[in-house]
């Protein structure tokens, strides 16, 4: 019977203390696994010596996978797993499987039949929309914005109009030394009543996660963006419940694209 | 000074061991806390007794915030936060402020200059998308599909055409008794090529999750959908990585939206 292959999500920050910020099973798990797959050795040892799993790291096997591995090598990746034995896959930051090639190694073991596990852990997407208050019925992550002015302004115009039609909340990120070129843009390119989160941070001791419209932001000094891993999310002021008070029967939702009752499944 | 707001997860389905699924550091949290804004006094009491607090539930204060508040009750709410306490906000089930009346708390608190910080938990929406190998660098969460029939297949089509073109995965959910007659219309109406990824029962013992294309799930047994919560994805092929061995020099991640570098931020 083939492996499992367990998604095993690490800190986004400081990784001192793992377990602030990951379930003590996840220990557990990692305890139980002596093969790991990686998109950094460096750091994915420096993680698992924190973590406290009983063993020495040396004994471990890490096999990296990251943007430089071919596809081809990916089977030679996975064959441990084939062969019984289960595995720990850990990107270099938060959750694996995210914006990074962790996710063809999950990909492939789907095509050969491997289960799959993912443990809870930070994700920074995640926890900046949590906190927004912007519309989580309805939201995407856009990943990185172009590298190049007239594609990332048209890409903020694009997000902006799909928030506004919509109401999906537009999640991106951009390199955190481009951060405060973006903010400026932003500021410059959105309708006043736009609304836009700033999270930075996320999970540190200087986090700081605020939304606020448009105006407000181009109003108030910019926050410290410099170079601090931020996510951006853009929203539409009318997919944004608290705004309306047009009636004393409104309830909450029913401005959402879709009103019935909201199932607990998150 | 205002008081902080806590954005609480609970586990999703079993209630007993919650820091199975929760870091330890959420119960400390917890325990520094008297006043909880819930979408659900029951399941909020029953989550809270098993987090082991250390203090008798019947001690703290619990106000309600669900589909049943009205907008100007919301001020009510946050009054004592404006007043220095700090609170904690609990869903029914998983992280709250994503697709709950939790986002509405938390966007009056934007509002109001609250500060507010989301701790880490048990996510399907996240959970199903680390474990499908599909395209976490772009991807959408739509929440509900339409209740009605022909909105519903138009809205998969709706779907699948943008997966397709934008190379976005495209998440939803369905009321868990209507699970089986959706799979049977995702069967029928997608290309047989478009991956779709099943996640069931997402951190439960009975935890299942499946991508494949269409046409492998047409010739395979279903999956035990009826009455259990599911997260369903819709991938293109196109942009699944693995799917390609076109050339010798084709590394990961160069057929993404946007080929550079990803840096650590998730």
């Amino acid at each position: 019977m083939a492996g499992i292959l367990y998604m095993i999500p690490c800190p986004i920050g400081d990784f001192d203390h793992p377990y602030e910020v990951l379930p003590a099973t996840n220990g557990e798990i990692m305890q139980r696994l002596d093969y790991f797959i990686v998109e950094n050795s460096r750091t994915a040892r420096r993680f698992l010596s924190r973590a406290n799993i009983g063993r020495p790291i040396e004994e471990l096997e890490l096999a990296e996978c990251n943007e430089h591995t071919h596809p081809k090598e990916l089977e030679q990746l996975i064959k441990p797993l084939l062969e019984g034995r289960s595995a720990g896959l850990i990107s270099e930051a938060g959750v694996p499987g995210i914006a990074d090639p962790g996710a063809d190694v999950a990909a492939l073991c789907h095509r050969r039949g491997i289960r799959i596990v993912p443990l809870v852990g930070p994700s920074s997407i995640l926890l900046a929309l949590m906190a927004s208050g912007q519309n989580g019925q309805s939201f995407a992550f856009n990943g990185y914005l172009p590298v190049k002015p007239p594609e990332r302004d048209k890409a903020i115009r694009r997000y902006e109009l799909r928030a506004q039609t919509e109401g999906q909340s537009q999640l991106f990120i951009e390199a955190p030394y481009r951060n405060v070129k973006l903010f400026d843009r932003l500021l410059t390119l959105c309708h006043p009543g736009t609304l836009l989160t700033v999270a930075l941070d996320i999970t540190m001791p200087s986090e700081s996660i605020r939304t606020a419209p448009i105006q407000e932001w181009r109003d108030a000094p910019p926050p410290p963006l410099d170079k601090h891993p931020a996510i951006f999310i853009i929203g539409s002021l009318s997919s944004h419940p608290t705004s309306h008070h047009t009636g004393p029967d409104r309830k909450f939702g029913q401005n959402k694209r879709n009103p019935k009752k909201v199932l607990p499944i998150r």
